[in-house]
């Protein structure tokens, strides 16, 4: 029953790249903690550069600085 | 003061139907908690099929096994 | 698969009340989109009134002068 | 380390308003509990006024209405 | 960058259980896209039985009738 | 109607700090954006620090290391 929630900059990921994530944490979950695959949720948000800070920045700044 | 967060896969919720999914989950906490409708919100996301996994698989790709 | 989270104060919600809002907002999903239940998670957060502001005050306060 | 996560409706914010937010966001927690700016993470959702409710009513009719 | 929050029910994994999936969700968001551990955070919620729900039960009623 | 949710670590923060979070996050919102502060919520998170990781590793380890 788990549910993962997986928040990424919008940068172009793949679906197969996504495809990915949502394998490896439903195994995570299965492997660390026996939980059942079946009911496992994981939820993808993409979030534009312009909507994520970090150090009180947006992403699209520290972007063009090479961060 | 209740804060509803309804998460589903972006597969066509029309307005009216999002209208109805506000107005019904408002009313749950009114009738089952007391609470007051005047400062229940209700959010909605929809969600991307490529990145919403059940059971380790893009629903995108249950959909076309028919799960 | 829809995921719900509901967040409401911790005031004395009792077993029964959350098993209603389950089941309540369980049906939303299944009678407005046709969601399949089986598949349908509610998740319900129960915030401490220090923790949770409105129009820039704790709850707790407001309780305080009866709002 | 904090992580704060702002919700608004889609209504034209620009990216300096964005800006604001989160340099605003991160000085808030530097400045009441002394956190570390360069953990402390700021992601802001844009929520379509369809799916965003108040008192029951999609902010869209409210706009309409006024309010 | 990114943020991963994993919700469970609260059943008693352990201080070593959770550094693993700390852990192992960081290392995903590394392998498959590259990202910074340095600032990749993960946050694991416990949810007590009586509030998570599926299928329109609680686990704690579920997990009464051995589901 | 903006709701924000702020989440750190649980240690010590006091009920006047978070209200000072709390008057702080809703003013910004008003000040930035012209929010209605009275349908402004905050919802505060405080996570154990066996539950939240940075770097892949639990913050209650990065404690003892003087993190």
């Amino acid at each position: 029953m788990p549910y993962i929630n997986i928040k990424i900059t919008r940068e172009g990921a793949t679906k197969e790249q996504k495809a990915q994530l949502i394998a490896g944490a439903t195994r995570l979950l299965v492997d660390v903690l026996g939980k059942n695959p079946a009911t496992t949720v994981v939820v993808i948000d993409e979030v534009d550069t312009d909507n994520w800070g970090v150090a009180g920045e947006q992403i699209t700044e520290r972007r063009k600085q090479g961060k």
